[in-house]
């Protein structure tokens, strides 16, 4: 086997057929970003739900959005289509941290007042279900597992449309006091 | 405070700019996938890297690359842009979740024959640095810890420009013998 | 700084005080592991918890018991003595992990039929709460998060006795067909 | 099936044969947490691995201690002995977290100057590979993997007598400033 290999002809390329496109569109996140230093984690949050302030460009690019917002415990909704998809036609494992890493720091974000920041140390994922197009809209619900005021940890479980876990999560949180918002 | 929030007004939405656009191309995975079941681990990856085989649609959404592929370790290039920020400015964690399994997972694919396949079990990350627009080029380093005929151990190191540890990773693949590739 | 250090002369030693002694006693482990291959993971934890097979070793030397088993579901009750302590005059937190991978991987065996054994894969735990003489007897459950055929999910918690959380935990276990079991 | 068992009667213990024995002892933890708080990092583990100050209990229990402490690296040795077995005759997996949590932790802790405290966050164990009595003496390895002056990430690596990794490890670690000794 050789290391020398020429770059794809465009033979080869026609054989794949026509590319699909996605569009994504957002704002600067700076905007929501500042604003967030002046509201508590949970204002801060019912802000972006509610569409007061910019939903941050990850959530977008990868399509997920919060649908509860609660004092230690948030859920997050997202249906992973094809852009998301891994070598061999599943939904990456990235997809799922992702969205697990969001709603474990919202949850601790969630608790927070004013002026307090923190930023995620960890996140430990276990994959319990493949997930593919069948999976439908997942359902992720983080939750405040201890507050802190040195180190908060918070968890995730990952339902689809059925109701079956396809992953959990745990997480550890530095509370930063006195700092700008550092989140996930 | 309340619960009973308005949508935003045109208003406010005014003040936010002109939105920013990323248009992202990928083909039918299931191109990659079905080309997966007869290549070694090894040819699969190199065939990806080599632009052969189209990379999946994951890798075009959050811009990253195999730049090397050998036996048990792999080294993959990605160099993250506002579409992947999180509320607060600063780049989300799910970006170096998804390099970090990409690559743990790729380093076990690379030692595996034709006709076995793997599923990622779980995954940790620690995060040892913030990441943000300055960290630059992000390069992800996977190497398989311990090879295994039911269960393999890998472990994965991201590196921003600079050279500084930004995040490691340990995680856990089940090998799965006789069955079509299953990666992450 | 010299690392040419002598040995702590008996005038030093003399210093520390009358040592405390802990005399432990087991039985051949192999008793249990024998008797083990023919029960079902239900028949054998209760065998033990009953006393009809002798405890492992390890639970004497570390002083905890099952109290409860149940399919899918474990409880084990242990009281840290000094003999656990760290150099810091708390309990060490590979108490905590011991307890943690026994009720995380009991629960996993409690499902499993005669004949069918596994081994732990991985262990996460989160240090939520420091753990001295005065936390008393500890609670640790043991659930499992999600059975397979090959890898089954599993997750601990271990609470003080003000019911305070002190640990979690999850585990990933390989699930071993036709194989004599094999355990945590 | 019942949950109303007897206790085993004498009969049923009697084919147990002999107990094993093991005495254990140690000196009052305190003397080395008191002393611990006048060190830096390196001064106390090294006073602990010349006998300088006592062992801690635990290290006494389960049977490791210190054979190299540098500044951000540190080893320990241990010979699991029957008293660590579990109940199917192997090594239980908590003698590999204590070991690990131990020799990560005092990696740490070897990079902190007098007066600085920290504490365990979490502990992520990969068992890779099983142990018995035939494995004989382990080495593990702690090494830092990025100091900090708020949370430090540290791993650590258990080798057999032939050399091969029986398990990794990573550690984050919480740096307490101002604070007394608070070790693992």
């Amino acid at each position: 086997m050789t290391e020398v290999d020429q770059a794809a002809s465009p033979a080869d390329t026609q054989d794949w057929g026509a590319p699909r496109t996605k569009v994504v569109q957002w704002h600067d996140p700076m905007i929501t970003a500042s604003a967030g230093s002046g509201l508590s984690g949970l204002e801060f949050l019912r802000a972006i739900r509610d569409g007061k302030l910019p939903a941050p460009p990850i959530a977008v690019l990868m399509g997920f959005h919060p649908v509860e917002v609660a004092e230690g415990r948030v859920v997050f909704e997202g249906t992973p289509d094809e852009s998301v998809y891994n070598p061999i036609g599943m939904v990456h494992g990235g997809y799922v941290c992702t969205l697990a890493d969001t709603v474990a720091a919202c949850a601790v974000h969630s608790t927070l007042p004013a002026g307090v920041g923190y930023t995620s140390i960890d996140l430990n994922v276990s994959y319990t279900r493949r997930i593919t197009s069948e999976s439908g809209t997942l359902r992720a619900v983080g939750t405040i597992v201890k507050p802190g005021r040195r180190v908060a940890f918070c968890q995730a479980e990952i339902l689809d449309q059925g109701g079956k876990v396809v992953a959990t999560a745990t997480s550890s949180c530095l509370i930063i006091p006195g700092a700008e918002a550092a989140g996930a």
